[in-house]
């Protein structure tokens, strides 16, 4: 049900031959009311998609009455006649609901440089609106899958109110939100600024600090829409913790999904100066081709670990590194300490722990294995 | 010949057991004078291996008489016991020439964390001392070798001078160095002072500029040594096109050995407003598994292009970039330009062309592709 889930929306997905496969392609999510309060956040590519230029307009007032979702293009860097594509589709969805077109987000995914064909976009238009249900979340969270395998969708319930939500994404999953288009609802009374501040602490800790394959996107977007249909206004703290609930299990979705992947891997760095030092040593061994291959083989090799650290500028003394894989001291003081032999990688979920010694600060990336698959996907991805 | 070719080195390649292979794995390149100057560049990696550390200190003074080598195991990450190990090498090499430890630099490559048998890579040291030769520069390039396919060397001639090298590295090719180790002989008369310069001028434009698979080295070693046995003083420029020019082409040999690569990648960034942005950009791209894949699958993707470029700092417009790959403008001013079924990726070259628009300052990146063979050689390099 997720995005449908919390009182005041209605959603839904159809097909608009986008697709080449003629699944379902445009998905529509509306705010009932009685209130519109919104916030977003935006991927921190320079390079950003038509529909992120026009939503970051859109969202300015921290009013938004729906968001329409299309997959089966980017429309990214598809020039003037792309962005016409993009307000058209504002227009198309205000004029059925009778609001503004300045209160309607667009989001698209798909491949770059390529343009969506508009009357067949504004046709998927006036049919997800004529199928807008209380029911539609199943449908609309399908709408929005690419190469992903499974829909991602989660609910968490508050006091009296709740917060549904839908994700998309496997490939270019990385740094300042992983790829991926998502839409929260919730039925709470918030302000916008309660939701900006709700929000972005939520994805902080979660989608930002998911790091599948190094490739940040021109198109990630997240909504968080409140109808107040609830009635019941929720302290800033609550808030968050469900938006973070929710953030958080979308985000292990989108890690378990992601391209090729045959493992998921979660790298804790411990005792660093500064949480931004452990989010750089972290993300440096996400990054690291040479390690991800060799969890792919099942093989302990903490000589990549080491080497991912040293590009870091973060504080750490060379000669005094521990490393430990599925809880196995490998390396204690940068030598050779447990038999790596004792390490099992054969499971899907693998833990990495660094332990830098130079604080008491920590944090956590996750990311995913390279697999043969996921050379295969992504090369094919457009052929 | 390579490192044997200019006047006043001798060399040898032999097998000492360090491989499982049975394969030569440690070689000598001794200076016979009557000079013994030299200059060195390490890698930029904070973590560093046993030998490297050694070595730093080494070259301080400015004199080298002769390098060890070994493939079989990067003595990284083994303690006060693999520090030793490195020490005893020197003295051994140092006893036979009737030198100081201190003259003598040391390399080693292979797996972090092995340590190396002592015992054995002393006996190699005498049998390679035993073996020199002023025609052993091909035994040596074949006993550096780890994953490479072929052995890396080059000659290049000046007038009554010439230099030689050799080098080795396959994987772990990344910025500042390429992960491998060189040796770079010449018999031209020159001060430490002008071979660190020419040194450091050469590898900035080779070595540094390429990016094979992102991954920096903990055991990256460059060293040039300069016997002065020609009794030719070439001025600073000579020998720094010289030495530029063999950097350059052993640094292309690394990249068409590269692990599993199907192509070579010239990512050329011009129209910058400064060259570090140019190289900024042309590495983001290089970075990019997305865009690696692509090229493996023979897709002229120009968005994964556009996705990494977006990810930087460098100046630019987004509205207005150009792309072209094997010379197909498939980008114009940000939207699709040329049609990209005109760009034919089969061939094993492959360039990819930025325009920034935003000054007058280039450079050129070289990668490889992301493959199969890479993953699968990663995955499984130390099982």
């Amino acid at each position: 049900m997720s995005v449908t889930h919390p009182q005041g929306f209605g959603a839904a997905g159809v097909a608009a031959g986008l697709k080449s496969s003629g699944g379902k392609d445009v998905a529509l999510v509306v705010n009932q009311g009685p209130r519109y309060d919104a916030a977003t956040v935006f991927t921190a590519n320079r390079c950003k998609a038509n529909p992120v230029l026009w939503s970051e307009q859109v969202v300015k007032d921290g009013v938004v009455r729906a968001v329409f979702l299309n997959s089966g293009g980017a429309n990214c860097y598809t020039g003037p006649e792309g962005f016409q594509t993009t307000h058209a589709v504002a227009e198309r969805v205000a004029e059925h609901l009778g609001a503004g077109a300045g209160d309607v987000v667009v989001c698209s995914t798909g491949l770059i440089g390529l343009a969506n064909p508009r009357e067949k976009v504004l046709a998927g238009t006036d049919a997800a609106y004529a199928a807008l249900s209380t029911q539609g979340g199943d449908d609309a969270a399908h709408a929005i899958m690419t190469t992903d395998h499974v829909s991602k969708q989660v609910v968490v319930e508050g006091a009296g109110w709740s917060v549904g939500g839908m994700a998309k994404g496997a490939g270019m999953l990385a740094p300042q939100l992983a790829t991926m288009l998502v839409v929260l609802t919730t039925d709470a009374v918030a302000s916008p600024q309660d939701l900006d501040a709700a929000l972005r602490a939520a994805t902080k800790v979660s989608f930002d600090r998911l790091d599948s394959d190094g490739c940040m996107s021109t198109n990630d977007t997240v909504a968080l829409l409140a109808s107040g249909a609830s009635g019941v206004t929720p302290s800033l703290p609550d808030l968050t913790d469900a938006v973070t609930r929710a953030c958080t299990d979308l985000a292990m979705q989108l890690l378990a999904d992601a391209e090729g992947s045959d493992h998921e891997i979660a790298i804790t760095v411990q005792g660093a100066a500064t949480e931004d030092d452990a989010i750089e040593v972290g993300r440096s061994i996400a990054r690291s081709n040479l390690f991800k291959a060799a969890v792919f083989g099942n093989d302990p090799n903490w000589g990549r670990v080491l080497a991912s650290i040293g590009t870091t500028k973060a504080a750490f003394d060379p000669a005094d590194l521990d490393v430990a894989m599925n809880g196995v001291w490998v390396c204690r003081k940068s030598t050779p300490a447990e038999d790596p032999a004792k390490v099992d990688l054969t499971s899907r979920e693998v833990t990495v722990t660094v332990d830098l010694k130079s604080g008491e600060e920590r944090a956590t990336i996750w990311t995913n294995d390279l697999t043969h698959a996921y050379v295969h996907e992504n090369s094919a991805y457009s052929s």
